[in-house]
Order: C-alpha cells, then sequence, then structure tokens
C-alpha cells in the first residue's frame, strides 16, 4: 500500500503574525479530529505536526523569512475527495488570513511514494518527472543490471535500465538520430551497432538494404547502483536479458529483428565489444558506419577518477580504426543541459590518435523529458 | 528562502521489526544532534519526528503494510553535501538493517519548496514535472490571468498562463502542427488565426506568402485560479499583456510579427473573437485556413456544466461559417491521455450545425512533457 504526500506552500511577501494564523487554523484540525505536537524548532519558525485518522499526519511549518508549508500524508486508500476537501479548507483559510501578504500559492500533485508501479524517473540532469506510467511489464535482474520494461500511456513501452528510460516505443526520433537523422544511405553499406539490444536502431537499419549489419552487445561490467544518488556516471549495458525482454515488450521499436540472433543482412553477436572489435582491427574489416548506442557520455567531468570516461575512449578509438576514410560514426552525447560533460566529450575527441572532425544535433526524444545530445563523427 | 525537501522510502518484502530498525537508526539521529518525538500513530505503525540544527526536520515512518517512508526538509543554505551525508548514512544502514526484505529504494530528486523561481509546472493529465526553470523573465497579472515568461536552459524562454505552460521557443512542433504539418500550402490564400497571442503562427505563417492573414486576440472571461486543483477546465486567453510580453521575450517564436498590428500581408485584431467572427458571417467574408490557437479541448467531460464547452462550440460553428468549402480548420485537442475529453470533443464536431469531417495527429511538443493531441476539420 502506497502514501500519497500532499504539499500546499504559500510564499508570503512578508513574514506572517504566527499565533494568529495557527489559531485561525485551529478549527480545521480539530474538526478533523487530529492530535497536535507542536515542536521547539530550536529558533527556526513555528512547527507543528498533527497525527489524524486512517494514517493521515501532517506537517505544518511556519518559516520565519515569510514561507508557509504545508504536508499531508495518506494512505492509498484514503478517500481522494476528502482529502481535496481538506486541503481546499485549509487554503482558503490561509488566504482569509494572510489576505494581501500571499505572494504565491502552490499545490504539486501528490507524490505518490511506494506504490507497486513506479512512476517517478528522474531526467539525466536530475530533475523530477512523474511518467504516466500504470504497468511493470518486464522485470529482472541481469548480472548487470536492473531491466525493467514498464507500460507508459502515452509513449508506450519503456526500457527502463537501472533507473535510467533508455527507450521507450515512442521513441524513433531517438533512434532516426543516431541513424543520421536520414540524411545517410545505407543501401549495399556495412554497418556496425555497438550495444542497441532495444533492437530500435537494427529494425530500420535493415529495412535501408545494407549490404550487412552487425551488432555487437556487450556484458562485461557489473553494475550496483539502484538509486538516483548512486546512478551519476554509470553506464548503461545492454545484455541477453534486454534482448529477451525487447523482444517480447519491445516489437513497436524493434519488429522481428530480435526473434533470431541472424538474418539475411545482419548478426547480432552477444559478445563483449572490446575484443570484437579489437579482432576486426586486427582483420583489417572495415565498416561505413559505426553506431555506438552503448552508452550516454558519463555525467562526471573528472575523466581520471571515471573508468568510463576510459571506456569511452577506447571504444572511440577502435570504432575510428575500423571507420573506412568516408564512413560515419554516430553515437548519443548526454541531455542538452549536461554542457561540461559534453564539453569533456567534445575535447576527448580532439584527443584522439586518429584525427576526426564532428557535429551535433539536438533532438527531443519523446519519453526522455529532455533535449538530447546526438554527435556525428567522422575522420579529416 | 526556500526548502530542500528529500524523501526516502523503502519499499519492503514483509513487515520489519519496528523496534530493532529504530534502535539500528537511532545513532544516526543522535550523532545530528536532533531531538526525537515518537507519535502515537493511533494504530498506524511507527511514527517519529526529529528536529535538528539549522531548521532541518525529519520524519521516520514505518508502515505496518512494509513501507518504511523517510522526509527530511532542509533550509535553502543548509550544506547539500552534510545533507546527502546523512541519507546515505541513513541508506546503508537501512540496508544492513533490512538485507534481504528490501523490494525497491526510492530516493527522489529533493523537491525545492517555496524558491523564488518556480521549477514545477505540472502536465494538463495533472503529473508532476520539474523544469530546467532559472530565471523569472516577465510576469504580469492582466485583467484577465496572471503571466508568466520564465527562462528554461534547455526550451528557451516559456510563456506560462495561469499556470499552464502554453509555448516556449523550443516548440516550433507546435506551430507546425496547428498549421497542417507542412501539408497546406499558403501562398495567396486568406487565414484567420483565433488567439495565438505568442506570435508563433503568424510569423510562420508570414513566411508563406499569403494573401491575408487576420489574427483576431480576445479578451473577454475573467479567470481567478491560480492553483493546480483549480486550473481544472479553465480556458488560456491571451490577451494584449501577453503580446507585450511574447513581442520583447519570444521572439524565437515570434520574430517582428508582433512589433506592429498591421504588416504587408497580416492585420492583427485586440479583440474578443466571437462579434469579429459573427460579423464576418454577416459580412460574407470567407477563409482558406481557420487556426483556433485560443484554448485547449476542456478537462472536464461535463459539457452541460461547463461554459467552456458552449464556447467552444460557439467558436467551432463561427469559424465553420467562415471557412471556405475547400478550407481547413486547425486546432489543438489536449493532451493525448485525455482520452474522454478528446473522446467529447469528436462527438461535438459530429453535432456541429454544418457537417465535418476531421482527422488527428499526436505530437510532441518539446516543453509539454506530454503528447498533445492536434485536429484538422474540414466541411463534408
Amino acid at each position: 500500500m502506497a502514501v500519497r504526500h500532499y504539499t500546499l506552500d504559500l510564499k508570503l511577501r512578508a513574514p506572517a503574525d504566527v499565533s494568529a494564523t495557527v489559531r485561525g487554523l485551529q478549527s480545521i484540525f480539530q474538526e478533523q479530529e487530529m492530535t497536535e505536537t507542536v515542536h521547539d524548532s530550536e529558533g527556526h519558525g513555528y512547527l507543528a505536526t498533527f497525527v489524524g485518522k486512517n494514517g493521515r499526519f501532517a506537517i505544518l511549518r511556519m518559516h520565519s523569512h515569510g514561507l508557509l508549508t504545508f504536508d499531508l500524508q495518506c494512505l492509498e486508500g484514503d478517500e481522494e475527495a476528502q482529502v481535496d476537501n481538506l486541503l481546499n479548507a485549509l487554503e482558503k483559510k490561509l488566504k482569509t488570513l494572510l489576505d494581501g501578504n500571499i505572494q504565491r500559492i502552490k499545490r504539486l500533485p501528490a507524490l505518490v511514494r511506494g506504490s507497486d508501479v513506479d512512476r517517478y524517473w528522474p531526467t539525466a540532469d536530475g530533475r523530477l518527472m512523474e511518467y504516466d506510467i500504470d504497468e511493470v511489464v518486464y522485470e529482472k535482474d541481469s548480472d548487470y543490471q536492473n531491466i525493467k520494461i514498464l507500460h507508459s500511456r502515452q509513449f508506450g513501452n519503456m526500457l527502463i535500465l537501472n533507473g535510467d528510460v533508455n527507450l521507450a516505443e515512442s521513441d524513433q526520433p531517438y533512434t532516426e538520430a543516431i541513424m543520421g537523422s536520414g540524411k545517410e544511405n545505407y543501401a549495399g553499406k556495412e554497418v556496425l551497432i555497438l550495444g542497441g539490444g532495444d533492437g530500435g536502431i537494427l529494425h530500420e537499419a535493415v529495412k535501408l538494404k545494407p549490404k550487412m549489419i552487425t551488432m555487437v552487445e556487450i556484458s562485461f561490467m557489473r553494475i550496483t547502483s539502484t538509486t538516483v544518488a548512486d546512478h551519476q556516471s554509470v553506464p548503461v549495458y545492454i545484455d541477453e536479458l534486454v534482448i529477451n525482454g525487447c523482444r517480447k515488450h519491445m516489437r513497436k521499436t524493434c519488429g522481428n529483428v530480435l526473434d533470431n540472433l541472424k538474418g539475411d543482412c545482419y548478426e547480432i553477436l552477444v559478445q563483449d565489444c572490446v575484443p570484437v572489435l579489437k579482432k576486426f582491427v586486427e582483420q583489417g574489416r572495415m565498416f561505413d558506419y559505426v553506431i555506438n548506442d552503448l552508452t550516454a557520455v558519463p555525467i562526471s567531468t573528472a575523466p581520471e577518477e571515471d573508468s568510463t570516461w576510459e571506456f569511452l575512449r577506447l571504444i572511440l578509438d577502435l570504432s575510428i580504426r575500423v571507420l573506412r576514410p568516408s564512413g560515419k560514426y554516430f553515437t548519443q552525447g548526454n541531455c542538452a543541459n549536461l554542457t561540461d560533460a559534453l564539453s569533456e566529450y567534445e575535447n576527448l575527441l580532439g584527443r584522439l590518435s586518429c584525427k576526426v572532425d564532428f557535429s551535433k544535433e539536438v533532438v527531443c526524444v519523446p519519453s526522455y523529458m529532455e533535449l538530447w545530445v546526438f554527435y556525428t563523427i567522422w575522420k579529416k
């Protein structure tokens, strides 16, 4: 059973008369038969808590600098209309009591805490987002990560890896962008996809009649983070359990390309991509397009402390070595707001063993709730 | 001064041993010199509050059904690293104490309450969204509504009317969709825009060499809501103060078309559109395109109780009467999730005095954080 957490905040123009305000609200809490405790706030304004029936719990704070915050926690089964009435009554009363002194009233949609279906998936730049998720479709812990496929009412099924929104069935713009935004001719070309376990790129690429697509899945770094605070600078890897989940539940994204690991013009290698790339270099095998769908640019900008940057550089170096002189390398960057990390990545591009140039594009990927940067890289 | 509100929730597989857990956490709160109050929860699990230094206030609840919630409110000036340390210590300790019994740990980005720049603007379907807003660029209360232009790092300046995100400088897809998604030929045509005070449609339309564009602003219904709870089914009107704000601060959207109310091929009438439409009907004036950018389809689905539906029908009826037989009427619907309201609107289309057909398109408008439905309507 979940808890709904309501907030009602009043930003005041000037500190208000605490005792008049508290006295004015008393009747509302008494009517609700809530038991009040006034706390010693150690000089930080007025602070009272209220325990009500049915597990209700409220907090009233009047900060000395002119902010009034009210919290109400209710159990999931608590009647929403009744709770709304309580909040409406409180808001109305406060408007009367603080008439003329209110700069802003803010009442947010209730935060739902501990529900079976978790709707909160922050953006890469750390902002709180509530999705319209109504069902957990698939959930597995692989050796490498936690894999979820959740159903969003508007975005369709969404792949979430270690808490990061990876791709939803609505996210054709992601696939388009990481394939060169429709400006490339794939016909007869040799294509290498690194990652891409949701099958979206492969599904689009096979339609374009390339000579051969080689897709290499990797699976070699253990990831243990589960919380928002930890997920900073953790790369996201795709593994076989991802392929299994997407094959079944992301068919709008992958079509039938994941049903077999080998098709007319493609082959999926479920292997660590680094030795595979090294083998290709040895063999002198070359590609017209290399599409790196492995991992976003790390959020951390301290490359020397972050093995993800080293990994990124290794993949880049190897990829450029298997790229034909006329070829193109496509990859995602990160969200547009992480400007420091993106600059760091662009600096890295200037330090590769082979000289490259790049262009970038900012794209709106529907389920991401933030603009995303994509890079095109080519040999100078 | 704002308050940062942190949450840390543990969903448990089975109810935990309360006294062992509480005892295990004690040292953390003691170290923080927090004063504990244990509340009588009236049979709804364990509930304790903690008052700390510097205005810190924490709540620990262990619900009998196996959910542990922790809240920590801090003043804005409180050192973030210290707060993170406290939460990390708590999370680590809880992981040890509840080892094997944890189904999910959720730590959300802190909710910032009462800050000068409000970053929370819910979607039309009522979900909590945190925007990357860093500046209030323009704020006015007109006779009709509260008008804000806020700066988003990624979306540019955003127009917010009565708390509803209206349009950001990033939202070219909105303008494209409400003009027929690039499939129309505006050259030499007569165009009527209803609303559109941000100037986005007008700016795009003048580029397409139409014969004449008439844009009619309306300004006749007083709106008083300011909170999320109230904003249901309140139409959004554009008024002169909107034009003033957008002219200055949304130039990526409107270019220079709002600098003058009259241009080579356009005229802006700052008038109530209903009498203007009635006059056009009387005069027998006809248009090739009517673009209704006035208001989204109301959220309420009880048309008989909602004057907005009546208004919508009136505008529709009048618009269809000034539409050439070969003409098209474009309008926004609402977010894709409000299926009941959209169905109601489609039913309304079947009950107009003139028979019409329609098509619809679902579009991703970057700053909306939800997919949006657009309609094209034509005479049968």
